[in-house]
């Protein structure tokens, strides 16, 4: 693609939903308040493994104030065995339905029993403790090695392989023959936590099931259509009965695709005939919802004298949780995939354990196993004596490169974007002086596609209305506005962006998979060129000709010419208004290379980590708006840094998790880290008619090695967990 | 147009609004309720003329608890002479700012002079008691006819003639020769009084004038873009910074279209940082909103020995309120409307008044025009002893038929109607008794086109969600998803429609003008037809052929088919979701003929009249939804009957209105009334695909001369002023 010049793209315009949220007016989903609304809670286990022998909500059901009550009895009947997909591959109802409201047995502690509807939120807890459960305690397990090891206490019945839920496996080459040929084998096995995605706001959501039989649901979602969809599943209903009006979301990082209260609100509602309201306590953020997996990831990797690697092996067991989970596939699809490697082995190993069901977290599974490749790459970089960063170049994956898992490369950035870190001043400053350590990492993710729909409205003044699905987490209001005022020759203040409910818009996939300024963006897109053909026609008509030019935002035709706005302004007197649609389902997403340089010092007396420099370097495609990229970058880094340094779940032996606060559960804040320091890629991706790829998730990848690495060099001994906490850093 | 075999259209599908209209749970106006949201109460003029000398605020804005205080001098500067256009004709902006809030002089008893926003209601209303005016009182001319005389107090400057606003004249033919070949002549002056549409629900508005600029308002409304449009021309701002959401509405009848309270409550908004609402009460309803003109009109109508109108004259004087008014000139245009005649001449005059500036009410003019007509007709008919029908039917307009004011007819049920009153039971039933009279009418009203949008968009399940921004007064929301249900071959059901906000679909005009079903309808069609093609591709693809059939909700191909819903489930795997879209301009609306049969009985003693039996008789081209349709014109029927018989504005002789409540303001319940028989002709509009005609408005035609030919043929007298009261008759 050749260099184009944009008159929007790559401009900084202030977001359109800023003064909303600086000014306390944006509507999240607490803020809702429905005429008789009444208020739920839910009942949660104390136990991480045990049969329910008796559940009797009797006593609650009577308590006064309240108006309803609900337990997995109330599910409509649905064969167990049916499986449902919301776009992002396929489910067992029975074990959504599972996660929603515990039936026969609970799996984790947190796990959702019954819940009530009462007058206010008090009296629903009142209500929540007169209900009475007798259960049966079982043996838990609480790792992926626990679970698979002979005798483990089984927590389904009917799975492939005891807890092993899924297993895995690509492979290409001649792996024996490639670790023949190496100089330099390094094998290793790192360990990651179960963390949370952190976001700020808690799950919500109201809901009105109307005597009508449409079930209206107001939420923080990251896709109103995953939340209508598999809302009207576990409901067994159609999907068009559901209506679900996305309110603005305090963040999601992939947590908030899964529903959990949706369907209980539903439910409660259909009993007490009013709308439910329910929003969560941080405790049940973090033992209710879905955190990541922890993991245990082993990879052995060969290399030359020429420092190509030969060949690479990773053996990955990731916990899923109490239900089969999804994010060894992403993996393992991952492990390897910055690098061109001939012979290949990637088994992957899904294991439920008694653990909240895990939910996707900003490039899901990736981070965890590219611990492992980028800790294993910088030994065997030093053990060759080759720059790190060399070392990555030397093997970068470009255009062609064929993956284990099968896809090959289309234009990809992985080597533009090692050889930005490698420019950097930053890597190329001096370390600032003793207990300190620089490291550095890449990583990649992919980018998914989805449907996606738009809709531009012109208005006399010249400006144009969207109308679009895309929950806005990042910014992607603007990143959408941006395209569509680029192809009318517009401001992108000339375009004003609302987010509607599902029944207001074409069906639109999640904001997630780093797809919407990618996808709806082209939906954005295909919809302003068709506004672009049906003002030029109003023009053929005006001038009395058929050839109407249009560019930089002017319509001509020999000596006529009309401004968009010009023209916009006579819609009403040549034919009526003009509204260009488009809906999109797009093949071409690209995937996103990033890295990171960071450095750290280490206090010996306390084991403290300094995060004292960073610098994210990420390829973008074509940055839209390049704050809101930067703001991704800094985003994601700061999310890996607090992972790799302090973020887990302290579980106790248990199950029970002992750290469910914000006070507890050590997220960095913004005196734990420096202003990080960003350079952005432009590689585009020719899959985008401006070249985006989605840079919401690669940037959370190389903060997991990049931060171990750095912690090597400075304390000189390597760690093989995460977090790498001032207990473990002393305890060394 | 042939008879077509229609699946949904015909049919009588309950409402989509049902459930939530029924169990209160749809969100008018005054339900809303936002965060710090203050209240506006509005200080309203005594005097019906005088000047302000004074006025001080000072008081009112350090009251406690008030947040902000506006007057006139908060509009920004604009040209008072600007001219803008919301669709239905040039308006002065200063005359449009002038009735909001009056400036240097108030013209009519209610006439709003400032405003406040306070933490309540009552706080407001205490602080609008602190606001200090000084007036001046002036004489004050409260009539037409009172107006026009010479020496009359003038209301405005610079008027084209004293307080006669504008002059409307429309001539064909030879008058003088025309009345020579007539064998009767009649002429008769009629009067109305002022009446008001009635509407439930009171005039609302809530604004928040967010700090980046933006005007959030939520109303009564029935044109959210009309009142986008009109609020944005008085603040002076681009119609892109101001967004409306429609809420449900309580009755509109023509007024809520024009704006009151949205640019005081966003002037209040901008000072007090706040959402601001304002509820009007039923006084500021009566005395501060739009009433239909009070009128006087002669009409002179010449007819030869066998039944042929040969000269019609019609002079036409509207009070117009207090600023230039638009009801004289369809007033005009419709006097002579249903008949054929070849010499016309017509003279209406828009004349200003000390009450308030009127507004649309239900074909707003013709009620007052058609009076004269139709009781000058039933007079003549009288007289030659023709049956009155007949003498209608021998003169009634047809395809062809050249109207004074200039157009040509293209299809329209003229003949249809008469002959469908003749032949009904009712007109050849016998009266019921002494004391009873039955009397007939017909009367005409034209449609608008105006631009419409809609959007549809296919759900997996086979259902389409319906996107539309037509304000639902009527029924609405079903009449357009049975024409998009229709196309699709799916249920009315299966269309689940959205009104939304301005930003969140294109322009759409005014609910109003007897053109939603039409229009809106229109665009609902087309984009069934955008659905319809895009999913013959879809099934293209999957089958591999080229061409695809699509009837009666089967796509097929030879052997191949495809329900609607099949396809539907397919949609996410062949190209991503289908969203039709379609913005119209229609050029094809048809006016519609009603007519009245109705028996009446007088009490001697009383003067009360019963009404004993009606018959609306009405052609709606193609009768969507029957129901919708007869429900249009059961409640044409009512208001009329309450217009002729009880209700008018009774004011003092300094025009203060002395009876402006629902308990005085006298306004026919159910008790008042039999059952309204209906009987639906449809003579289908060729400008339609569906042959709709718009039936909201033609119905009220012809009540007032019904009901006065009737009272004749009971009392033996003829009443030349309505309403006809108790007292009226009484005194005759």
């Amino acid at each position: 693609m050749s260099v184009t010049t944009y008159n929007v793209i790559g401009t900084r315009p202030i977001r359109h939903d800023g003064a909303d949220k600086v000014t306390g007016r944006a509507l999240y989903g607490a803020d809702l308040q429905l005429a008789r609304m009444v208020h739920g809670a839910v009942l949660r286990s104390p136990h991480a493994h045990a049969r329910i022998l008796r559940l009797d909500t009797t006593k609650a059901a009577a308590h006064p104030g309240v108006f309803a009550v609900v337990t997995a009895a109330d599910f409509p009947p649905a064969p167990t065995d049916k499986i449902v997909d919301f776009g992002e591959g396929d489910t067992l109802l029975s074990s959504l339905r599972g996660n929603i409201l515990a039936s026969g047995k609970v799996l984790y502690s947190g796990h959702a029993v019954a819940a009530v509807a009462a007058v206010n939120a008090h009296v629903a807890a009142e209500a929540v403790a007169l209900i009475e459960v007798d259960y049966e305690p079982l043996p838990c397990v609480l790792t992926a090695p626990a679970a698979m090891a002979p005798g483990a206490p089984l927590l389904h019945e009917g799975l492939a392989n005891g807890n092993v839920a899924e297993y895995v496996r690509h492979e290409i080459g001649d792996l024996a023959a490639g670790f023949a040929a190496a100089t330099v084998i390094v094998e290793r096995e790192l360990n990651t936590a179960t963390v949370h995605q952190g976001y700020i706001e808690p799950q919500n959501a109201t809901a009105f099931w109307s005597s009508d039989g449409r079930v209206h649901i107001w939420c923080s979602t990251q896709g109103s259509f995953v939340a209508r969809d598999a809302s009207a599943a576990v409901l067994d209903i159609p999907v068009s009965q559901v209506r679900v009006t996305p309110m603005e979301i305090g963040g999601g990082f992939g947590g908030k695709i899964n529903v959990y209260l949706e369907p209980v609100a539903a439910l409660l509602s259909k009993k007490a005939g009013r709308p439910v309201k329910m929003v969560m306590s941080r405790r049940d953020v973090f033992t209710g919802t879905g955190p990541t997996p922890g993991s245990r990831v082993r990879v052995k990797i060969g290399v030359d004298a020429a420092g190509k690697i030969t060949a690479a092996q990773a053996w990955l067991a990731y916990e899923a949780g109490a239900y089969p989970g999804a994010m060894v596939g992403p993996g393992a699809m991952t492990v390897f995939a910055c690098y061109d490697i001939e012979n290949v082995l990637i088994e992957g190993f899904d294991v439920v354990v008694n653990k909240p069901s895990t939910a996707a977290y900003r490039a899901p599974g990736a981070p965890n196993s590219a611990l492992a490749t980028e800790t294993v790459l910088d030994e065997i970089a030093e053990k060759l004596g080759i720059d790190p960063l060399e070392l990555r170049l030397r093997n970068a994956a470009k255009e062609g490169t064929r993956r284990a898992d099968g896809p090959r490369y289309k234009r990809i950035g992985c080597v533009e974007v090692i050889e930005a870190m490698k420019a950097s001043a930053h890597y190329n400053a001096p370390l600032p002086g003793p207990h300190c350590g620089r490291g550095v990492a890449i990583g990649y993710w992919f980018n998914i596609g989805l449907p996606s729909s738009a809709t531009l409205s012109v208005n006399a003044d010249g400006t144009v209305n969207l109308i679009e699905g895309s929950t806005d987490i990042g910014g992607s209001r603007t990143s959408l506005s941006m395209q569509g005022a680029e192809v009318l020759g517009i401001r992108a203040e000339d375009v004003h962006p609302t987010i509607v409910d599902t029944d207001s818009v074409g069906y639109t996939g999640v904001t997630g998979g780093s797809r919407t300024t990618f996808a709806t963006g082209l939906a954005v897109y295909e919809a302003a060129q068709d506004v672009v053909t049906q003002m030029k026609a109003r023009a053929a008509t005006l001038w009395g000709t058929k050839e109407v030019e249009f560019s930089n935002g002017t319509f001509s035709s020999g000596s006529n010419s009309f401004s968009f706005a010009q023209l916009a302004a006579q819609l009403g007197a040549t034919g009526g208004p003009v509204v260009g649609s488009a809906a999109v389902n797009p093949r071409g997403a690209g995937g996103s290379i990033a890295g990171l340089i960071i450095d750290l010092k280490v206090d010996p007396e306390t084991g403290k980590t300094d995060v004292l420099r960073v610098t994210s370097v990420q390829d973008a495609g074509k940055a839209i708006h390049p704050a809101y990229v930067e703001g991704q970058m800094q985003g994601g880094t700061a999310q890996g840094i607090g992972w790799a340094l302090n973020e887990e779940y302290f579980m106790d032996g248990s199950g029970d998790m002992r750290n469910s606060s914000y006070l507890d559960y050590r997220m960095p804040t913004a005196l734990d880290l420096p202003m990080i320091e960003t350079i952005i890629v432009e590689v585009p991706n020719p899959g985008h008619p401006f070249g985006v790829r989605g840079v919401g998730e690669a940037n959370i990848v190389p903060p997991l090695p990049a931060v171990a690495n750095a912690l090597y060099r400075a304390i000189g001994r390597r760690l093989h967990s995460v977090p790498m906490n001032p207990a473990t850093i002393l305890n060394l």
